[in-house]
Parts: C-alpha cells; structure tokens; sequence
C-alpha cells in the first residue's frame, strides 16, 4: 500500500471490511467535529448557490486572511492543487521533499519541470528564479513545522511563486522556538499547560503560534498561495472541500478557469456546521498531542525503530532498524493494521514509515502487536 | 436572473427563503427516488475508494455501454465538461445552439474559436474538418429530441471530435419519428399508451426508443464522447455526480489529468442508492408527460405566447407575443415565481421563456398567475 486511501484492496485481501481494518495510513482525525444528523434539513432539490456564500462566509470566520485575502473553494486540496497548477503553469516547480507524492503526479502531468530539494539535507539549496516553490508546512511524512518566515523572503527575492500547503497545521499550531511542547489555544482559549499564565504570557504565545501560518503574508506578495484541506482535521475524508487563499486579484482569475457548482451541497452542509463548533478545536489540539505521545512511547517501547522523528502533526514517521517496511506491513495484516510505507517519498527508504495518531483503543493494539513481533524476532 | 440556479438572490430581493420560490428555470426532477435516510450508514472518516468502484458499477448497470466502453465519473457534468475541454484542447469548436451558456463560457475561457450553428435555421451547415461538435439531445431550452444517426455519420466523415450531452434523455425516450407522443417504457417495463400491445411491437418501440443514444456508437469511434449530468433526473442539483462516456483509451488518457477523490462519499452514496430504484425511471417518465401536458395547455390556455416549442423533455421553451421575458419575469416575482429568459441562448431573444416541468400545485399556481397577468392587459 504506497497510498493513502486504499484501504479497500487491503481489507478485500484479508476477507474483512473497510471499517474493520485499523488504518494507520490515513492521516485522518479520528474524531468528527459533527454527526450525519446535521444534514436533515438540507434540499437537494435546488442548485446550491453559484457563489458558496455561506461557506466561504464560515471558513472565513474560522481561517480569517488579512486585507487584500480572498478564497476559492474546491471539491478537496487534491483538485485544489491540480486547479491551481494548472492555472499557474509554471515551467519550473521546486518540490521540498519528502513531500506529498500528489504534487509531483500534478506537476509531472502538467508537464512542468521537476526540481527536488532535500528539506533534510540541503534544505537552503537555491531555487530557479521565477519557479514555483510548494512547500507543506507541517510536512509530511515527519510532520516537521517550519518558521517559514526567512525562507518567504528568500523566494520572493527570486521572483518565486510560492504555494503553502498547511493541510496539517490546525493540529499543531505550536510554539517549536523554545524547545518544549505545549498546544497552542484555539481563538479565545487557553492553551493546555498555560493555565493560570498571565494574559501577556497567553497573547505572546498566541503570537508565536499564528506567526506559524502564512496567512499574514498573503495580500503583501500577489504570488504566495495558501492551500488548505480540511478532511484531515475534521476526520472526514468523505467531505470533498479544501481551499485557497491568495490576493483578491489572484483568486479572481483563478476562478474564471474554475467549473460552475463543484461542490455537494451535502458537503457544505456538513462542513459549515463542523466550522461552528469551535470547541471541537482545542479538543483535537489537545488530543492530539497527548495521543502523538502514547504513539511514541508504543513506537519507542517495541525497539522495532532507529529513530522515531520529531513530528508536531497528527502523524509519526519512524525509521525501522532491522526490518522494512514492507515486512512490517506484512507482519501487521493478520492484525487488520494498515501501515504506510515512505519509500515512494523522495529522499525517504523502505525503512522509513508512517504512523497515523489514531485513537486510545488503536494505539493500545498497534502497541501489543508491534510488541508481539518483537518478542517472536 | 439569466442563470438558472441562482434563486439565492431572487429570494433575496423578494425577502423569502430560496425553499419559498416556485423555481420554474432550473430543469429539475420535483420528485426524488431515494431520501437522506440513506446516507445513515456512510462513513466520512476515512478516504473513499480511490477507483469509484461501486459507483461506476452501478452507473454502468443502469447506463450499459457496449464493448470497448468505458465512464469517467466526474462532481456534476459542468465539471465534467471542463474537464473534457481541457482534456482535448480542440482549436474548433462547434456549437449547436440554442445550447447552455455554459459550454461557450468554458470553450471561450480555454481559447478555442468558437463555430454556432443555429439548431432551427440551417442544422445541415458544414462543419470545420477535425473540429469539436458539440450537441445537447435532446436539445435546451427547447427540449427537442434528435435522430442523430446521420449527423454522426456527417461528422466522422469531416474527422470532428463528437462530444454529445444527453443529460436530459432519460425523461424523455421517446419515438419522434411518427408524429405520436407516448413514454418509452423503461428496461422491461410496459410504455405508457402500449399496455395490450404485441411483444413484437414493444421490442420494436423499445428499440426506436434506445436508438436515440448514441451509446450503441461508442466504441466504433474513438473521438465521441457521451456527457451525462444525473441531477436532472434524479432531482438533486445538489449532488455532483455526472459521467462520460468513451472508449476505455480515451477513458485511460482523460482519467490522468483527473485528481483524486473528487466525489463526495456522500454523494456517492445517495446516488449508488438513487439508481437502484428502477421503478423511479418509469415512474418520472410517465408524470414529466402528463405534467408537461398540463404546463403547456397553462401556456397555451393564458394567451401570453405566440408559440410554444414541442418539447419532449422536462422543460418547454415558449415565445410570448406581447410583453418581453423580463417584464413577465417581473409580474411573476410576487408570485415567487423564478422563470429563464432564454435571451442569452444564441438565436432566441428577450421574448423566449423556459418553463421547467414542475408538480401539479406549481403547475396550477404558475396558470393562475399567467391568467391573472392575461385579465390585467
């Protein structure tokens, strides 16, 4: 299983179902914001309105961009990636790697050219001038985030258009300045560890967290875009909706290129009303990142590992000391566990794989069975 | 309100909900085969089957190709011409109009020239060699129904790209060829009108009534397509689930410009649903009939038209005799009546009007109101 997502081959070959399997693969919320009841009222009779008003009124609110900012919508970050680099079409696109495998299918179907820099090795390699850089920040598969501060104004000395995919960075919206790990609050919250911090503590923190995102540089640089999913926050990748934020102009002429009514109205329901439960934020947060921590500590227990990476997202990536990935994912299936394997990330091997922070219950097996492998080696 | 879909603002500036307007310009089933209670077991949290198996596979029961087909299924036929556009990148293309503003947005927006030929003045017009033809059937907004046949044949020997959308066929498969009106019946179902009928007879109404697909033609030539949008017959604008049809080489090489997980797990599951009520095909062919017949003895009993067209899908196009389109637009507000001025329909002018095939209560409130308007010259 080199993808995300296939979890139906995977449960086909072990004569199960898809809900049976316990899929680490998918870098999911395995909590859901909203339940199915919230879509009781909605007409499916009707065109859903040509504009996505109140959706894009929601996502607004809860992602707000500064002065100058504006949004598409799309049927997901997967379409929002192809729209958008098709309707850029750069000749030369410079991938920070390990990376997302989507953004060089796109780029490579689109015809463009491939540079890679290693975000391990070399990560100040110099970039073409007037390429397009992307960037995921946190990255994935390690889940490293980024102050991405320095590198923008590198790259728009180069006269770069520059893509910001932070599909990740609700999850972990961190201070990773000072060497310690603590959630970062939701709008309005307190983050978890600062109770009783003073207010100047809690503004300052707040500060260092939303400094992470590069909303705020959108509307100084027409040539910087934000891409954004929200499946894996909201634990719901059946919902089809992603966005992106960029200059008003830019996203004007994004839109002409775009189809009329792309998007479910079933989804928009869900979605607008996962949007409004701003408790659901913190939760995860918080969630999360006790949950990364009980993953470690399994990963780390079984001694399978060389290295468990420093991952502030809802995901883990490990390097295998003896065995590959592949054979642990053999060994794993009789358990109904689904692994990812990183090799088909570039600069990653066969060692290299991906742990999804799923919930207490599928921590707790994924540990007995890592533990039972080690003990039968 | 030249679009059909936008009753948003129409409901706006009459301060009513959008659920409030009598919305006779969007050509929509008014009844549904299936209800949200299907949608209780779907699971959002992880990613759908990557491949869409189960939905194609019923798309393909209810819609077979013959050997050598293949579908893509797209988030609503909009899109899925888009992407067909994009996907040939024709020099040429040719319109038959009066055709949706949408194909001549989008064939405008990706640089093709663009060739109109007027559907009712000279339909037998040459066509550029090795262009895009483009043709709805049956045809909008007036709903006629086509013996392409020898079109097809036209085409092929003028070595065109042949893209055909029969997103309305399905209400209206019918014999046009001797004068009579009557339902085609739906697979092994009985005709309205044909009941004591020979079996000879209904195989051989059932064959005429078939033959108006092109379906039977693909795979012979691998430059056609078949565009198909269900939210027509199925009643659910809001679901985005559309297909086309081609050979599985053209399928192959249009598929690899697709991004992944365009549909809604939702979508997908109410529609999967949706297509397995057979009796529903029947069903909404026998009522558009009937109900068609009531829409147009309004128009033709209130006076207002100087012609109504012989439509034989769920809509009928109309040209008023006195007053324009939007002056009658504007009589009917009150009402929260939404009608389409067809004036944006190359061909037609402010005096064409289309009227959907709506429920018998709207059918009588729209007469109402026609008859009002007709006492109050």
């Amino acid at each position: 299983m080199k993808h995300g997502g296939n979890i139906y081959r995977f449960a086909q070959n072990l004569g199960c179902l898809p809900r049976q399997v316990l899929d680490f693969s998918a870098n999911i919320n395995p909590r859901q914001a909203v339940t199915l009841d919230c879509l009781q009222q909605v007409q499916l009779g009707p065109y859903a309105d040509p504009h996505y008003s109140e959706l894009k009124q929601a996502l607004q609110e809860r992602y707000p961009g500064p002065p100058g900012a504006d949004i598409e919508v799309f049927n997901g970050a997967s379409v929002a990636i192809f729209a958008l680099l098709r309707f850029l079409q750069p000749d030369d696109v410079v991938l920070y790697a390990p990376l997302y495998g989507e953004y060089a299918h796109i780029a490579g179907e689109l015809g463009c050219r491939l540079h890679t820099i290693d975000r391990f090795v070399d990560p100040a390699a110099d970039v073409p001038r007037g390429s397009t850089v992307i960037f995921v920040n946190p990255s994935t598969p390690d889940g490293r985030l980024y102050d991405l501060k320095d590198w923008l104004e590198k790259w728009r000395a180069a006269d770069c258009t520059i893509i910001i995919d932070e599909s990740f960075l609700d999850f972990c919206l961190q201070d990773i300045g000072k060497g310690r790990e603590h959630d970062c609050m939701d709008a309005g919250g307190i983050p978890s560890g600062a109770q009783g911090a003073m207010p100047g503590a809690i503004a300052e923190e707040r500060k260092l967290c939303e400094n992470k995102s590069i909303t705020g540089h959108i509307g100084h640089y027409d040539k910087l875009y934000l891409i954004k999913s929200l499946s894996k926050f909201y634990g719901c990748a059946g919902i089809r909706i992603g966005f992106v934020m960029a200059t008003s102009p830019a996203i004007e002429a994004l839109k002409r290129l775009e189809p009329a009514w792309k998007l479910s109205s079933l989804d928009m329901a869900y979605m607008q009303q996962a949007l409004t439960n701003t408790a659901f934020i913190g939760q995860t947060r918080r969630q999360t990142s006790e949950l990364r921590g009980q993953l470690r500590q399994a990963l780390s227990d079984c001694g399978l590992f060389r290295r468990i990476y420093d991952g502030q997202a809802n995901f883990l990536l490990a390097e295998l000391a003896g065995m590959d990935g592949y054979q642990l994912q053999e060994k794993l299936a009789p358990s109904r566990i689904l692994i990812r394997v990183c090799d088909n990330f570039a600069g990653l091997t066969r060692r290299h794989v991906r742990f999804a922070v799923k919930d207490e219950q599928a921590i707790a097996e994924l540990a007995r069975c890592l533990n039972t492998i080690t003990s039968e080696l």
